[in-house]
């Protein structure tokens, strides 16, 4: 059994990596980090894991402690918190799932752009692998940082990959217009996710930038050996809690019916554990729905011949696939263990 | 008083007609029309009317008979059957707002292309006019055919209409993505929209192509003149009641600020009683929450000048400015009484 | 036009009360007090209200300015604020609606009980009339100080006004059991309004006895000129927005048919302007849904026979009959205008 | 692997049945019986399992087929279909946990006054084991046939049965006001599963007399040895998808405290490895929504003893403990393998 820790334990992310973790086949949690709550049990924060976890409480050592107690950390802390924290556990040869932003991207001037601050640690961001599994395998296998990516950014990826590899859209007119649920949001209240004003919206919130679009322009420029391609990115804040769906539209280089994005997509996904094409009534398109609670992307397409375009769609969890699922996929490939475990319960139906 | 008919009363927009024709102190409601539910009082079928309308009852009447007790008719019925009894209608002289789509389209062949059907009165398809006060308020005033457009028409049309007339936008890369509640859908039950299946989605649909792509493309042609113009639409189911946002995504070919946009929106909706436009925090973009129950439409928009491009944005509930709220609107221009009367209520918040 | 005043204007009974007042042909508000928005536009905390109130800010003036501007005034504050306020309000001899629980109760001692605070002007609670006009309408008409009913006691007397006063229910073993939505909670946000919390929850809370509780007991026991009624009343929180459901389970002390109960409810409630007595299918028993937006109380019954017990129903919107529709209700008696004057907008629906 | 049949495979239970059994390490489905979707993948109809039995396909067999096939049936009819099966099934020696409220009731009496059909095959009722493993562990180890109980009635139970054994509630007084999700109603749409109807209800049905109470009287009968107990119960339809909680309102027959009233839940529930006891803030009662997804009772209550009575509650996932959840415990337990075996996933959230 391998000891993992969860740095930042007490969010939504946190509690969704000891739900997973729980059963987890071959791991067991030996730390639990939170501030806020150190001392009390896990189920006082998270009312769902009654029962579980009746041995440990969240508590909040220093690192040295940490390193004695734990094989792999989870660190899921705010952006600008991870960078202070993970050098110092990588010293000690640690191995580290990052689920902040804090070294999903390669140059360092990305940082002062998109997240406002100098990166103090920038000879970190070559050694971070990018933590999403169906771009990076091999190489999370034996990294020892993960970066693993972001909900919306998950999300883009996975519709974009195999047309974008294919070649058959225009590159510098990709529009990603998401839909997110609440949990999204994180666990600490605002107006914003007061339940009366966040019910029953569609709220579309950082339209002029998201930040989010730094990595997925990233990720497919190196797809591409290099090329640029530019993303406009828009996510909207509808009235589910979880769930994330990324509507990709695209403009075609050239005619290609369904059958054949059908083709490329199944060819580029065919051994992936975790992606499901969608195609074919009554459920024709992909909806998070249908991915509640599993770490699943279910990715489909429709494709518009009058005006030459198409829409890739990828649904996920948010919290899963797009978050702690994700980083738990990470971590069995780094663990050499089948990627599945810990991750088999189908998505829950209906919900 | 104006007597009003309402062909079609007994679902979601027949009864969003009765709603805000209960109260409005220049018409009366002489007849509501359904088959279903002949001979039953009027809150059997809509339990919020309970009180109202207390004399009058659902029936099914002939035209004839129609015509004696109305002087304006809504004419509220699935595509294909507007077509057989508007044109008795017009005959008569009476004046009809048809809230289908059967006389939206100006080239009979779109009927073909887009609804699969010869369209049966080619030459009534000319003297109708497209029920947009924001673009045809002077000709809805002499109508005698209004056709009322469609809710993701509406939102879609509203969003776009000043930036597409202001020139600075490239006009075969429209995107409009749609997100929807599911009173959109109608009365009618199916597995799509059992509460079960429908709580919670974020589900595309008509992916490839949604019939209310034809009037969108027809009038922003005819904005422009007869240049064309091309519309990606994609429409989204989420877990709302009401709403329809529309995010029209745009490339621009030139550089322009949120300033300048927020001009030309100013300066093109400024007489306009139902449009009002958003900016600033705390609630920065339009969100249809904020409209519900009433005749608005919410615009707003956001640049993004490091690629180019901007999301304009319109928010509108879809049973008022959607469809019913929408042809009452033109209802009062074409009877010439004050375009707010009937519609003056504010939308309701939290909803 | 009479001059009114609201103090609390920028929560949301505030805000429905701006909403209601808005399109009031017979008061204008000349007063929206604020502490924290002062200065800011209405919109900027209400954005269903943007195009209303252009000209009026919020604001936080003395009692002295404030009793310049309004003849009479909506006291919007938290339990034990109304309390300081009020008073020197009065002495000015305006008249006051409040809305907090500050005098509903005629007892002083009941504000150490269940309130835990001495109650400074015991003398006013004699003076105050409790505002449910199904109950006090006369002495309403000629109150300067009328205390709001809460928005679970309006329900819960609502369902059981007519079987109480019927003499066909044990009065020492009444529950009522209340589903509410999360607009009761106000515009604060907390963990437990957290979307990502709130939404889908049947979450009881203060089920050892909800400070409600003392006004609908102490309202039967003057119905029934000092007879003791013990009410076991537990709120449950559900996923709504708004809405407020009291189902009162009674035991029977005589056999009684449904049809009977329905005659006995009918002519209590004949005159009444905002109560609907809901019977026979489709929408048999009374539901919120069916009146959000709008100031009317739906109630309903169904008989058991083979054990002798009913269930009484009542609902209505929280904000509305069960704060501020019921406010504007009382001030419209209080001005000697039509009760339903600024209310007679129907319920949404669907919504 | 023993193995098992679904029979009526094609609903939301059938859905969660295969749903729970797709992981779970002891059984292997042999059998999902469906007539309208014979010879369809399993997925078709259940968009979550795509991925799932991608070997099994939707068939409909003769009995004979059927019991060559599997060791254990599941036959999950709607009422009056069970009664058909059954008996043809248990001849042969199979053994079957009934779903459907068939064989839940002793006296043949009973089907009649609640179900209206005359019973054909009353011997059975006696040899039916009622599929509470809280109440009748022991003879489910041995049965041949279980009789699954109802959603509200596993709510109802759980939350009354220490407190009537315990014998301090008046049991002539007993109220059960329970709140349920939309999946309760089953996949066939209609009018009141709409989602417009259906969303942000707080509806109660069958509010004169439930047929679930059949069973819990029965139940609390049995436990109390022959005495009567009366039970007032009514189900309300609230906005959530999943999740049903039982509110018993309570007259207490001595003093007794919140703490005592523990003892008396702890203690009876000590060894049940889905029951919860919930207690102590910040999650302080309990709610069905952090047992979505697991099979878990939460448990927990609220004494006032200002008018001695008390409100006792229980929460559960209607599809889970509820339904299939229940189910399988059942069969684990008649299969001698550890009881929490396939059901061990902690709940989601949030969810």
């Amino acid at each position: 059994m391998a000891r993992v820790g969860v740095v930042g334990a007490s969010g939504y992310t946190g509690g969704e990596l000891l739900r997973v973790l729980a059963t987890h086949p071959d791991v067991e949690v030996t730390y639990a980090s939170s501030r806020e709550y150190a001392g009390k049990p896990i189920s006082s924060v998270h009312p769902n894991l009654r029962g579980y976890y009746t041995n440990l409480k969240f508590s909040n050592v220093s690192v040295d402690e940490m390193l004695k107690r734990c094989d792999l950390i989870f660190v899921n802390t705010p952006s600008k918190v991870s960078v202070d924290i993970t050098p110092q556990l990588l010293e000690s040869g640690v191995r580290v799932i990052d689920l902040s932003p804090d070294f999903r991207l390669k140059n360092p001037e990305d940082y002062l752009t998109w997240y406002g601050f100098e990166h103090p640690a920038p000879d970190l961001l070559q050694k971070a692998v990018y933590g999403l599994p169906e771009l990076h395998r091999e190489e999370i296998r034996k990294a020892q940082l993960v970066a693993s990516p972001g909900c919306n950014s998950t999300a883009a990826l996975l519709s974009l990959i195999p047309a974008v590899a294919g070649g058959f859209v225009e590159l510098d007119r990709i529009v990603v217009d998401v839909k997110v649920g609440s949990s999204e949001a994180g666990i600490k209240p605002s107006l914003g996710t007061h339940h009366p004003e966040r019910a029953n919206v569609m709220r579309p919130y950082e339209a002029d930038g998201h930040r989010h679009v730094a990595e997925v322009e990233q990720e497919l420029k190196n797809l591409l050996g290099g090329r640029e391609v530019k993303i406009a990115l828009v996510p909207h804040a509808v009235g589910s809690v979880r769930g994330a769906l990324a509507t990709s539209h695209v403009w075609l280089t050239k005619n290609i019916t369904e059958q054949e994005v059908w083709r490329m997509y199944a060819q580029r996904y065919a051994k992936e554990p975790f992606i499901r094409i969608v195609r074919g009534a009554p459920f024709r398109y992909p909806d998070p729905k249908y991915v509640i609670g599993s770490n699943y992307t279910d990715v489909g397409f429709a494709v518009e011949g009058r005006i030459s375009r198409a829409a890739l769609m990828a649904a996920i969890d948010n919290l899963m696939k797009g978050a702690a699922g994700q980083a738990v996929q990470a971590m069995n490939i780094m663990l050499g263990i089948d990627e599945r475990n810990g991750l088999n319960t189908p998505p829950l139906r209906p919900a």
